[in-house]
Formats: structure tokens, sequence, C-alpha cells
């Protein structure tokens, strides 16, 4: 399997977070070919400010191989990563992130800081970005909209 | 209670990490003079890259609140947090954070990066280090001390 395929079990769960009335963010967590993780934003279901998509994988990914290391190991996340994803990336040892649409918000690794550039846990990581750009675009797209237009309903309903 | 008293409380969770064989770090999130949680790091016991004593109490007081956001609550840790923590401290909209020693090494709040300054998230925390420093420091010197001292004898048995 490739990048895109891998990328498009992340758009799977990203679809899946949208279906929950959640930010629609997916992340596939892959070694050797093999899925050791899946998981969606869970952020609003949890209570939890960092059940991200990408933290949720590492953590679950870890509890199948019995290790915080994921040496060896690549993340497909739909998503630029925020500092505290691309923060716990680096201390998992993950070797490889690929990412689909840029967060220029939040996003750590391009748009609003170069966290795994500044190389700040003596980690190297290959990194390649743009990957299903347009389908993981669309996806926060839909979303949004539909935030936007629940708070147009409510305030000509005031 | 004062910020060392909570400090305190901080460090007692650290003593119960170095006892489990952790590195030693605490902390403590307060809203109003209550204490809703208080973790130490896991990391070793959950195979968890994520179970940073702050993460732990994060995730603790938000499911205590049923709420992913932590206005007007204090978090205390007795070393400064890493780039992960520090993230996500921003993403819970914590009000304080008040942290003990340095960590040179990683700290993502005046030693190695300046993440709660770059205001990632347009969300603005009090901030002030330094408390209980000793004590924070002593403790975990013990751990990498006695660390070192395990690795000596497996080289002097060889």
């Amino acid at each position: 399997m490739k990048h895109q395929d891998y990328m498009k079990i992340a758009l799977e769960e990203a679809r899946q977070a949208l279906s929950e009335g959640e930010v629609p963010v997916g992340a596939v967590i892959i070694k050797d070919g093999v899925i050791l993780a899946r998981a969606h934003n869970r952020k609003e279901a949890q209570h939890d400010p960092t059940a991200h998509a990408e933290l949720l994988a590492i953590q679950q990914a870890c509890r199948q191989q019995k290790d915080w290391r994921l040496d060896g190991c690549t993340l497909y996340v739909t998503l630029e990563p925020c500092a505290m994803c691309a923060s716990a990336m680096t201390q998992a040892r993950l070797s490889t992130l690929v990412y689909g649409t840029l967060d220029e918000e939040r996003g750590a690794v391009e748009s609003r800081g170069r966290l795994l550039a500044d190389n700040l846990y003596n980690h190297v990581m290959e990194v390649y970005g743009g990957f299903c750009e347009e389908e993981a675009k669309n996806l926060l797209e839909v979303f949004f909209k539909s935030i936007r237009d629940r708070c147009n309903q409510v305030s000509l309903a005031d």
C-alpha cells in the first residue's frame, strides 16, 4: 500500500469524527505494512482537550506494542499536527509523519511553527505534507459550515 | 493555601513517581482552592509517551468537570513543561501555570522554547517559575543518579 492508501483510512476516521459532531480529523499508525492504530478526534465526546486523533492513535499503538517507543512507525493524519501532537510524536520516536492539509491557525509543523525542524528532542522524523489535501480540507469545510449555519439559525430565532 | 503549599502536593506526587521508578514529576490542578486533580508521571508503567504528570492531571480534571475547558484553573508542576504539555495547557484554556525547576533539555516555556509566550492558540496564561525549585531538582538528581549507578553496576558485571 502507498501513502495515499493509508491516508484514505485516516480520511475514513475523519468522516467518523464528522458524523459524531467532532472536528473531522483522523489518524492511522503503520509499522511494516500493518495497521497498529486508527483513531479520530473525540475532544467533545470525551470532554478532553488532549483527545486529538494523533494522541489517541499514539496511545493505542503503544498499548498494542506494550512499548512507548514507536521506532519504525509512520503516522498518517489528515490535518497538520498542533504543537501538542507534534511534540508527542517526537517523544514516541515515530520515524515518519505524513499529513494532509495545512492548519493555518494551529499547525506546528509548517504553518505557525516548525517544531519538528527545531529538533527539540534530538529526534529526527521524516515529514511529508499535502497527501489527499483536498479531501481532508473539504471535510473540515463541511464541519465549519454546519457550525456557522447552526449559529445563524440560533440568532434568527432570537 | 499559597503557591508553595500546592507545590508541596505536586512534590508528593513526584516522590510517588520516584518510588515507582519513573522520572519524578508531579502535578496538581486547583480551582477556587479545591484540588480537581493530582497526578505523576507514569510513562514507563503505562507504556505511554504521553503519560506525563501534566497531561494526566488535565485529563483527570476534565473528567471531574465534564468539560474540556479549564478556565479559572491553576496547574502546579514540579518541572518546566515540555512542548506537548505546554500546548495541552493552552488548549485546555488553563488560567495559570506555576512550575518548579527548569528543564534545560526539553522545557518549552523558558529553556528550549517559549511556547506560551508565542500565544500560538490565542490564549494568554499567567506563568510563574521557580517555586520549590531545589526540592524538585533534588528529586530528579536522585533519580538520574540511581540510573547511572545501575548502568555502572551492569558494566562492572560484564
